[in-house]
């Protein structure tokens, strides 16, 4: 038995480098490689694999995913996805609606467990633990995969805690599995233990500064899916636009939206979304940042934010929450208590960066109100003020939270329990002072992907890691993962999928797979097999490598 | 009767500017602006408008464009066009197949010529001269448009030499017709007197580095056309893949495409697009670049490249074209002469850029030919020797050609009627010694839109003129315009249309508007609309100013 990560040939096909430089000054240099795919090469790599050096071969119109637990839907409908994404002939068509993803394949009567030399009729899977409904933080999503191994010769077996570990293992599955040509796949031997590095895998988009459409928000699901991310961060409105229909304060959305009939979430598609994830394994964790990123909030509820003046009277424009009313605590109460009912998941993002106090400066009303409390001239005190008693209100809410890390800088107490998450630069100085204050911590500092470049620029992100700073095991174990953020400024539903993919996977290898895999270049083939296996899953992926070709690019219109 | 460029109101939604910058440094500075577009207003900007105060309605089921040539392919065409996208109320589906756009309105039997008031029936359009088949370098594109003028009080009248002028004066009626909301729709008196700064406006696609459909060629031939962009140079073929199945050698798709069964264009799909781009005034200018960028080219012509030797033998790698074998001359005599009648335009682009001189330096014939030729160690005579007598070929082909700047650098001698593309900085420097040579000269330095960069770019391309340098009056008459390319390292299907366009659109208007038209933000709302329209017409194109929103954002999927 050879124990070895895997480490399948790589097929370069080298060509002259004639690349047109406008400068004028790179002309013939050195080759450049069109980076082809590796078949049946997964990614993220798996922690452990053991190859066995045989193949067995699959007719899918005669294999079966056998699953131990009855009655769970999330296990149904994986089994439905997985059966077709693994044994894909044709090319799907491109921005295909998200729902028609039904399993055309009939299995035929005849259809029975035998056993026979070198073809595989089934794979088992065994969910050890009960039928979860809701993804959250540190589930469990080991999983032990074994196919035609010498302790189950000419088997295909998967075991897992949860169902959570089933639906990553049948991704791992799906994508080791290759096409022999003739109808036929065929899978090799082998010994999969797998497990994330990290417990948190997000991707952050931003509905507020252009609006997403719900089919496209469900081609990201898939993508993350395909790539074992587990976290939407959803950041759902903010200055420019309100999207989120709220059944307490549906002015919010009807004046703060860009156009209400049309660029807006209901409550329904909202709920479609945090379902099409959860059968995924994958968290929505809804952002609603304040008390600033909220010019949009304030067309529909009056009085909610800071009036700022000019000459000693309100000149009409307008600051973050106003946080001397007891007025928008009130609102504030009301709108999370709907909010966390809304999102299941155990945490809200409260946001809480970038808050600007040129309006509270100008403000008569907030500088006798810092008067009376003591606050001096500090207005991140003021701030303090705002974020306790936002937090307070989560807290009585018994929801946990994750704040950007402004808030913490600040000062505020927060709960054990919160998670901060990092966005600025000098990176590891932050992700160093964060850890030493004892939060758990997200990293985006090196994330932003909505920060585009020229070329191949995925490698940057792959060799970027959270727990590259000097700090003591116990720091680094409060390193919780991550996030890939698109910042809406300049993406929406035309180029989000294909700007944001396969770029993102990039960060997913990084978030699920071992520290010590960081070779860029060695990554670069199983890279590539990703992109074309979502191109030919139908997602709008764009080029990673450079000069390239998929099986299924050609389809595209 | 005011006479002035148009001036529409830009309308400004200004929120505070909240931009998530990972480096920490910059938080709340200046406000950003959401650029809403500005309904009505035309990209390019016309040469010049009048506007006379007045509205005039449409009923679109009550409306004809009247022409006056009959048994004109590509005026039918071109009304059955502009019938539809002007009076478009739904979103177009995004990437629907580009041969759809049929016109789906019926014109009831009452439709006649009656002059009511305020609202209008028909235009009439006016070609004088015959019906021209193709479009061509200086083809005349000028055209009148007169909309409830003073000297035709409640008619609508384009006036055009050429059915060219004619096609562009519909783009443009199509343009400053807007929607009234309840079905019908409005378009303001005026009088447009409109023709091209420059003849040739270009758009360079590479098809080489990645396979790009039909179908999406064919979705940036309708974006050209609606920007009114009138050359696409297809650079077809290059080191890294030979999709173009030729008549008289197929083994250069055979052996040398990704995959020759579905990433080549055959015969039929390139008259298909060649017709296509024809009735829309638009010219297909092949590229075929020799003798480097060639290294797809050997796969399927043996002995056409250059062996290139270490130690005093062939190593296996293969150079540029071998400029040293009579074969080579008799092979692209043969192939051009297939080109030639493939391509229907005047200029087939020759490239000739980048030529390595490595391999041929290596190699002992070509150092006993370069002795006998007495070239000494110059082996940019070589390449000139090469490129003379590729350019005796085109003569006797009854072609004329454009080439990349670097053959006239080294000196060959090529007919006066030659057009010379520059594509090196420094800009200003490289145009004004290929214009000092007294050659027709195109521009696409600084519009290389491959390369990328993060935020609001169009205004850079805007704001680079390419009579902007040096030079006689002579010199500067010379320069026949420009190209946008965008090569194709990191674009396929899957993001060609998003990335190149709106940007594209912002060179467009700097090759067809008065060269005084410089102010981006004063373009911002028509760019943003232009966007939007084309939204509208079904294509994925991207964000382009920043936080927005279109009326068809949301139907992408």
């Amino acid at each position: 038995m050879k124990s070895t990560l895997l480490c399948l040939t790589s097929i370069l096909w080298v060509v002259a480098a004639h690349n047109h430089l406008p400068d004028g000054t790179a002309v013939v240099t050195e080759p450049q490689n069109v980076v082809a795919g590796s078949p049946g090469t997964p990614w993220p790599m798996p922690k452990s694999t053991s190859e066995f050096g045989t193949v067995m071969t699959i007719d899918p119109t005669n294999f079966k995913m056998l699953v131990n637990i009855k009655n769970c839907d999330i296990m149904n409908q994986t089994v439905q996805r997985y059966m077709k994404l693994t044994f894909l002939e044709k090319c799907l068509p491109i921005d295909s609606p998200r729902n028609s993803l039904s399993n055309s394949k009939k299995n035929s009567e005849k259809n029975k467990m035998i056993k026979a030399n070198g073809m595989l009729y089934n794979i088992s899977v065994t969910v050890l633990g009960k039928c979860e409904k809701w993804p959250y933080l540190n589930m469990d999503e080991q999983y032990l995969l074994k196919i035609d191994s010498p302790d189950l010769p000419g088997k295909a077996n998967l075991v897992s805690s949860t169902v959570w570990g089933a639906l990553r293992g049948l991704e791992t599955f799906s994508q080791i599995v290759y096409s022999l040509g003739d109808g036929k796949f065929g899978v090799n031997s082998t010994m999969i233990l797998d497990s994330p590095r990290f417990s948190h895998r997000g991707l952050l988009l931003d509905t507020s500064r252009h609006f997403v459409p719900v089919s496209v928000l469900k081609q990201n699901l898939d993508a993350m899916a395909y790539s074992k991310l587990n976290v939407f961060h959803w950041h759902i409105v903010d200055d420019q636009s309100f999207p989120y229909e709220s059944l307490k304060f549906p002015k919010l959305s009807e004046m703060g939206a860009f156009i209400p009939k049309t660029h807006t979430y209901s409550q329904e598609e909202v709920a479609d979304i945090i379902n099409y994830a959860r059968v995924r394994g994958i968290r929505v964790m809804a952002e609603f940042d304040t008390p600033g990123h909220t010019q949009s909030w304030g067309k529909g509820q009056p009085d909610l934010l800071t009036p700022c003046y000019s000459g000693g009277k309100p000149n009409g424009n307008f600051g973050p929450i106003n946080p001397i009313l007891q007025s928008s605590y009130d609102f504030l109460a009301e709108f999370f208590g709907e909010i966390t009912k809304v999102f299941p998941d155990n945490y809200v993002h409260l946001g809480g960066d970038e808050v600007d106090f040129s309006c509270w400066k100008s403000n008569p009303n907030i500088t006798d109100f810092m008067k009376k409390h003591g606050f001096g001239s500090d207005y991140s005190k003021l701030e303090e003020y705002y974020e306790q008693k936002l937090v307070n209100i989560l807290q009585s809410l018994k929801k946990s939270y994750t704040i950007w890390q402004e808030v913490v800088d600040n000062g505020v107490k927060v709960d054990p329990n919160t998670v901060v998450h990092v966005w600025k630069d000098p990176q590891v100085q932050e992700l160093q002072r964060v850890t030493s204050m004892g939060y758990k911590t997200l990293l985006s500092t090196c994330w932003y992907l909505n920060y585009i470049s020229y070329g191949k620029d995925w490698p940057k992100y792959y060799t970027c890691d959270p727990q590259e700073f000097n700090g003591t095991e116990y720091q680094k174990s409060l390193i919780m993962g991550g996030e890939v953020c698109m910042w809406g400024e300049f993406v929406d539903g035309t180029n989000l999928i294909s700007r944001t993919w396969p770029r993102a996977a990039a960060v997913a290898e990084r978030l699920w797979s071992v520290a010590d895999l960081k070779d860029a270049d060695k990554a670069a083939p199983r890279f590539e097999e990703h992109r074309c296996r979502m191109l030919k899953r139908g997602l709008r992926v764009q080029p990673g490598n450079g000069p390239s070709f998929c099986e299924c690019d050609f389809v595209v219109s």
